[in-house]
């Protein structure tokens, strides 16, 4: 969504950004998972924007969502200037400050973006995980970040923002590590996993599975499930749009010409756009760590496995602040969603402030640059980080 | 959804309804499409449910949706009881009362079901006609209808009803033919694809089209592309329902025991539901079927087709009075849409009545039983019949 991206310029860029990786190399180099599975030694691709002040105390987390990876703002070389994925929200003056702030992106585990997935090599085998690899949970991922965290020196964070499956993340943050948060922001994101959220991801995971290549998950030495995948990838961008925002940007427009082709190929500009963006998902992301994501975002269901079913009784375990942000479009984790959520907060006795935006641009909206939402983030944090760091 | 069906008990049934087909046998046996291409000769499967008066006064076309058939009610004989897909609507004392009105629905021309399509026999080639079969049109299903209509000797039809697919055609018989159409029942549908409606309809195509045995359209002597269309009417299902309908439906259920199984297989009762839904279609529905029918919905442009771009033109083309019907929870087509259909059906000066249902269960609603929606249509039938028919 370049065009987007282009509109915000408040801020300079964080600049050259490292990619990092942190290994559990000391023991247990290991970890059990919910699913009772060990899995290790593991591996976490990192990034971090700013300078982690001397009481270590402006720390903050950003989780990434479904496709998303560590790279969350600022380029990897003056040869490779691809903007991190909000790099409108992150950087100089920005809303979340890389000049108070330190920030730090970790890729989740049973990703294909550096941490250990599916498809990185399983020591024991010498060869990748694919099926092979643990179904994993929200939970074990934000386990393995917490050694991290840990390394890192860092005892509490100032902040945990994300948005959608990140959001999941922060809300689990909370919720596992009270002592360890300030505060939290979840962004477009919900408590727990609809029917309808799980019909698209199960519809799209069925997708990947028809695809011959596919093969059981084990493709990694011959030719890769790229159908079954961009049609996967398809079903969840129409989830990330909404009907007003496809009507705005394509409507019924015609590709490059004025009368009907009356055959199968790609003809309404809204058909070109979702095939390019299954084409070019194919290129970058996995299969297999698709499923696995998916199957994570599905199981997640904060007052089931934090409170025993209830949410209020959840975020009793918290003494985090938040700051709840939902978009009036977004279809995937709709308002009330949110509303339920934050209910809930207040109902621990928390303090929560909420806010829906008024975007036509459906679930993507949290990753479109927004002044407003960016003004919201940036005076959230000013007023944790003036009350919390010192 | 037989739960549902099983409450609706208002009437008897039509009994044993008759398979029956009508091809163009005499001149000119082919059509010239709207694409410019000839198709003939054209067979149409259709039934019948009620008697026609003398007068030829008191027929009704009920037109069918994307998957539909002939089969609108009744049983085809004592060892076949399958009720017809509108059997709860349609039979004596019914909201389509067969008592009274004499009940028409011809299965569409590019469909699988007994009318020509994509997988009937070319008479050139004696072979499927598989891709080379032309792209047909809603206008193309319309004009092939006519000539059946003619061939009954039917000069005006006191009304035609459908929803979705269907009710594209309601509209496309208004303004294409308006001197045969009394009164008009479109529900749950809109005068154009919306960029969203498209979107579904392509990833679904793509679904279909990415299954190797799909073959370029050319694999009726040969494996079907099952997983492929499965794929498709999962999409397909989980548009036709809603947020709301699958948490009452399925929530988060899990299939048959209390714990996740931490693997890929169908755990979540929504799951399995959508695998069961895509089994059950690739029985008894034709993937190149699937591809024609949904690429005439999305060309469908009533202002476009036949008002020069202005949707209040278009209905200027009919004198047919209106029952518009929507439902609130309808996101394929939602009530925003049958509002503008209304606004413009009342600036053209025609009578129109419109009914928002408030309903759960999504786009799929008006194949629910509904006393309150049999009601509504058999009030309007009915004082249509009285001014119009004697």
């Amino acid at each position: 969504m370049s065009e987007y991206t282009q509109k915000e310029s408040q801020g300079m860029s964080v600049g050259i950004v490292e990619k990092k990786a942190h290994t559990f190399a000391d023991p247990p180099k290991e970890m059990v998972l919910e699913c009772g599975r060990r899995l290790g030694p593991i591996t976490l691709a990192y990034e971090t924007c700013g300078a982690l002040d001397a009481e270590k105390s402006n720390a903050v987390l950003i989780l990434h969502a479904l496709s998303g990876d560590a790279h969350v703002a600022g380029s990897h070389s003056p040869e490779d200037e691809k903007p991190g994925w909000w790099d409108s929200m992150v950087g100089p003056g920005k809303g979340i400050d890389t000049n108070k702030y330190f920030v730090i992106c970790s890729n989740i585990i049973g990703s294909c973006m550096g941490s250990t997935g599916p498809c990185t090599i399983n020591p024991k085998t010498v060869m990748p995980h694919g099926l092979d690899f643990p179904v994993v949970t929200i939970g074990d991922m934000v386990r393995a970040q917490k050694t991290l965290i840990d390394a890192l020196g860092i005892k509490k964070l100032m902040a945990v923002v994300g948005g959608s499956v990140g959001g999941m993340q922060v809300l689990e943050w909370c919720v596992r590590y009270p002592e360890m948060v300030a505060a939290a922001i979840p962004l477009a994101t919900t408590t727990r996993h609809s029917a309808l959220a799980i019909a698209f991801n199960e519809v799209a995971r069925q997708a990947i599975m028809a695809d011959p290549n596919w093969n059981n998950g084990d493709y990694y030495y011959g030719a890769r499930p790229e159908t079954g995948l961009a049609v996967a990838r398809m079903i969840g961008h129409v989830t990330y749009l909404s009907d007003e925002s496809m009507r705005l940007k394509f409507g019924r427009r015609l590709q490059d010409k004025r009368d009907f082709s009356f055959n199968f190929d790609p003809e309404f500009q809204v058909e070109s756009y979702l095939r390019y963006q299954g084409k070019r998902f194919v290129e970058r992301f996995d299969a297999n760590a698709f499923l696995y994501i998916t199957k994570a975002a599905d199981y997640f269901d904060l007052a089931e496995q934090h409170g025993s079913g209830s949410m209020v009784e959840a975020f009793l375990k918290t003494a985090a602040r938040f700051l709840v942000i939902s978009f009036t479009s977004d279809w995937l984790y709709p308002t009330y969603q949110s509303r339920e959520m934050v209910k809930a907060i207040k109902k621990a006795g928390l303090d929560v402030s909420f806010l829906e935006i008024e975007a036509e641009w459906g679930h993507d909206a949290f990753l479109i640059p927004n002044p407003r939402l960016s003004g919201i983030i940036g005076g959230f944090l000013s007023r944790v980080f003036n009350e919390t760091a010192r």
